[in-house]
């Protein structure tokens, strides 16, 4: 079940970038939620290539086909099986890939480990497989809204450009407003013409996206190994490109003294907080009904549109020249994937937690 | 299975910090791998409380008692049980914790998610538990070595000292040479210096542990849910005070363009090897052949020894003064817990990877 | 992931009897498997709606669409997305049952269970569902052929229409000559006889499957819970309308003494093996090398086309005159089910002993 | 996971027979039940060797120990792990069996699957490891009580000595009042003496348990791989020695026309009911509200104490003639086993079924 994911609530996804289509089927899905359809869609259009001047040309319209577990509009507690028609092929733009291995792809990796690869755009391999995610992200943010939970992630910084201060000083309804999904206007334009400069050099850039969720009750997560902070860096480090995820102040807990980062308990007007929340929202692998924040960083997309070295599937040394379509950032359609699993993750931990006590 | 870590090789904890005893099952060990259970008991005393002047004063044997799965001095193939009784408590010293929650601890979310707790210690919570993965990891050692593979974690960051470098710069069988488990010598002394320091202010500090795992063959992990890095990173952030994990260049992949990172392959007598390895050796999700390296940040540990402002169980205001015998900085310890949940992952993996091929 | 199925190989299945599809996801199934899929189509052909006289009039073509993890021919070690488009509706067939159960149908329980369901056809609960097992087994059986593994099932009693004697008297090869599936001749013109004879009747007839598999290598199973038996006693009973399992003798062992049914090991030709096998080729659990037997027993299908009482989702008592198209007798077609149920245990169970010795 | 079995409550289990101790973790168990530690002492003591004249010689105390997760009496929510020390070894009486195999038994299959076997009294292959199986089962037991749900098993069968009609007949609560657990009492003396006649001659006896549960709330199980009688049926078939079961009428549905046995809904003062429950209590997979009901087939213990043709460990032909203290019949112990068993798989599914609606 390599290609599930999630306890009681779970996704499985399946397809190749270049094979008939791609889908997935969402289990334990709870019954009775209205589902609207054309904000999945809408979701789903959020992470499609193609969809601005500096993410990839492949042009795919991306349209979602729920096949079960929905009637007359409302869940039905069945699985949700849907499809997404894989249609602008550019196979012909593979030939060249088909005897030699990319580097820092996962071409070496999947024909080692299998014998065999479908090495058009990468297969199974490809980024195209996280549009089943956002698929089922989109089902689970529809249940997490009418619960109160709120989800949003945003480019927080692309290569050297990093948005200054916390999320708390952003208007995080802004993230669509510009194509590089940062709410912070003059960053994103920043962003924008770098990933612009990289991609008229045939180079690529790497950036970090940051997820907040407000509105989690406090309890989710199953301590020990099942933490939600853990089932979070597991989501989070199964998407393609990504090569780290933080909690809180993550990292940079390390330049201060636990008296300067501990969060005190205070009572705000009858109820239990924290005067700070540097935890990011998680205590012991629960959730303390503060906001729970983190960072994914991304490495730079591999697919370079340049004489790049490698070998063939002989060994022999050869040059790749890639063709194809290629992001040259990934990290503005990161976004929608971030923000995708965390809502699986804080949903089926929602449903998880019921059973908590008898 | 919330407290069970694993696919085809698991881990099941159990235990309180003051209970009677703490312990765990491995399941799905390989039959017929000869155990030095003084290997075990070794490495169960890396990560044992009151080792060194700059640990926790907690003084447990940590006697592992195996139960099962091991019969004449060979594994069976069988659950291997194991526990270590819980000796050296000192339970009057968490009567005041009994009714207030100490900051940025689990006693809070613990308290209510399962509307009880075991205050004594942190109960589940305590890193105590871990004891019992290092038993597993201790196991799962003892067979990579009979694979060729080797595992090495240890500390590289206290605090603002660093050591410089990559691990490559590094003699990785020094790490025990000192008490901060740091195998640069001058870089151990000053960490050791302010471990020292903050100690005697009933202060703590965070840092960094750096694992590396050589002779990994091609081919491990399991796309797209469970590649590789997304499962040592869910073993990673399943340990208490984590905070955050990176692999390869991690967060730093975002300061480079992709023409400076990509891992070229090359030829190198006759085998396929990369002239670089930024990406830490895993692409796609699944090893690559490549020196496996990632860092984990942990925490300055929440438990000061002064005055911290709080709430009590009914919500009032009050000031906690912590007593017991509390780590000034966890990450020296952390070492071996680092060590075992990779141990695992990757022994678990390369069982998987037997079942790609018909 | 209660839509799931098995442990390295597994299979989810989606949809309702009356939505736009049903299909499914194999996931974990090995890489390199040519596919013939004409043999697939034809599995699917077997337990397909509308085959012969004594089935439902539904007549749906069943055409599988495979949609990933085949390129070329073979398998690639990624997840087979299928699918199965639902084509002969007769949905306004429903519109009685939309507001009263069926009796020993579940509509009543999915009622209570999810609070909505969808009506049409038995939707989720109805036997539609495993053609998408069937697909999944057609898969497995390929691989298990190339293995030596032999899996037929057959129909061994209709109403009180039993063959005589055991399987080995049998010739397994003739199991499709008649529309009864039951490779006694003289039999399965019973069978038919009673069957076509209920139908009139608009009553219903239950069976007994018998599943038998030769050349399974010894030491397929994983005790204590996993152990090959219990793993094929969940797959059988997780089949619409399976009401009892047994292996070997069965139930019947109950009437011998253990002197007289031992399985007492004999050396035939330097390989160990069992002079006789009352134990159905199963010792503990695992697979010990002798042909694996067992039976499924099928009530009588529910759906009468007569007069029946019940209540509405009211409470209010109503008599319910079935219309719609339903099988007097499911037996024949669910040979190929079972056969598909018993293929993918035991292909899973292949792969998993992979993984027993270091 | 293979020596692990549930969904959210789980239990993993370890311990060889003649081992040090044999134990388990139960996981995901609720927070907030009181338990009564002796009335867990009571059901072990239920399945324990030598309690009768009709049972093994072998003298346990079978003391168990509570390790972990329940705190002043009250269950934490944390995984309760448990032991219980292995004492009245007579490795001796093995010797024999060291090099040779037991016809119908696993040593053959173990020595098989992994190369090596703890041979003494069976190792892991044991019905010893089913007492931690039966503490599991009390503490779900003590949590089903507080849910109404009443659950009680007793020996149908022995030989060719059945009760005849059905459960209802019947006074569950005579099951303990003698020591065949038969709550027919005349039947019971039959039974003791047929067991007493077998030992005489060390031979053995098969037969049947029956388990009722009644109280249990519409809803329970999850379609369609984990319908309840699809768990409940894995549950049965991992236990020593069974080798079938059944669900309401089972395998005699065969021998009714739909008509005689669909079972009707009628309105029983307001609440909606069926007027028979030849279903057993499930339909669809989904606890309907009446009783669940269902049969365990047991074979004749396969150790006899009488002159038996084998193989030894080279494949030459030996006899053997079995020391050491066997059952002559099972089936009375198993009553207990059976108990378990179904309670996990109740209070498992009354936790998952929290999860069906949002």
């Amino acid at each position: 079940m390599r290609n599930t994911f999630g306890n009681i609530l779970s996704i499985t996804t399946f397809g190749e970038s270049h094979g008939a289509a791609i889908g997935g089927v969402i289990d334990g899905f709870p019954a009775g939620v209205k589902i609207d359809f054309d904000e999945i869609q809408r979701q789903v259009a959020r992470r499609r290539p193609g969809q601005s001047a500096i993410t990839t040309a492949r042009n795919e319209s991306d349209t979602v086909e729920v096949l079960s577990g929905v009637f007359e509009g409302v869940t039905l507690g069945t699985p949700i099986g849907f499809i997404i028609r894989n249609t602008n092929h550019h196979s012909s733009d593979y030939s060249d890939i088909a005897k030699c291995y990319r580097p820092s792809h996962a071409d070496y990796t999947y024909q080692s480990k299998y014998g065999i690869r479908d090495y058009r755009g990468g297969g199974r391999s490809s980024a195209r497989e996280t549009a089943a995610r956002v698929v089922a992200g989109a089902f689970a943010m529809q249940a997490l809204q009418q619960l109160g939970i709120q989800l949003t992630a945003y480019t927080s910084q692309v290569s050297n450009i990093a948005v200054e201060g916390s999320y708390e000083s952003l208007d995080l309804s802004a993230v669509d407003n510009n194509i590089a999904r940062c709410p912070d206007e003059p960053k994103a334009q920043e962003m924008i013409a770098a990933i612009t400069e990289a991609k008229s050099k045939g180079d690529t850039l790497g950036g970090v996206v940051t997820c907040v969720i407000k509105g989690v009750p406090v309890g989710l997560g199953e301590p020990v190994f099942s933490r939600l902070n853990a089932q979070l860096a597991a989501a989070m480090m199964s998407i393609n490109a990504a090569k780290g995820v933080e909690f809180g102040l993550g990292f940079d807990f390390v330049n201060y003294r636990g008296s300067d980062v501990v969060d005190r308990f205070v009572n705000e007007g009858g109820k239990v907080t924290t005067a700070t929340n540097y935890s990011g929202g998680i205590q012991g692998g629960i959730s303390n009904g503060e906001d729970i924040y983190f960072n994914v960083a991304f490495k730079p997309v591999a697919t370079l549109l340049q004489d790049v070295d490698t070998v063939d599937m002989d060994g022999n040394p050869t040059v790749l020249h890639a063709k194809g379509r290629h992001d040259p950032c990934v990290v503005p359609r990161a976004v929608p994937i971030v923000e995708a699993m965390a809502a699986l993750v804080i949903l089926d931990n929602y449903l998880l937690n019921r059973t908590s006590k008898l």
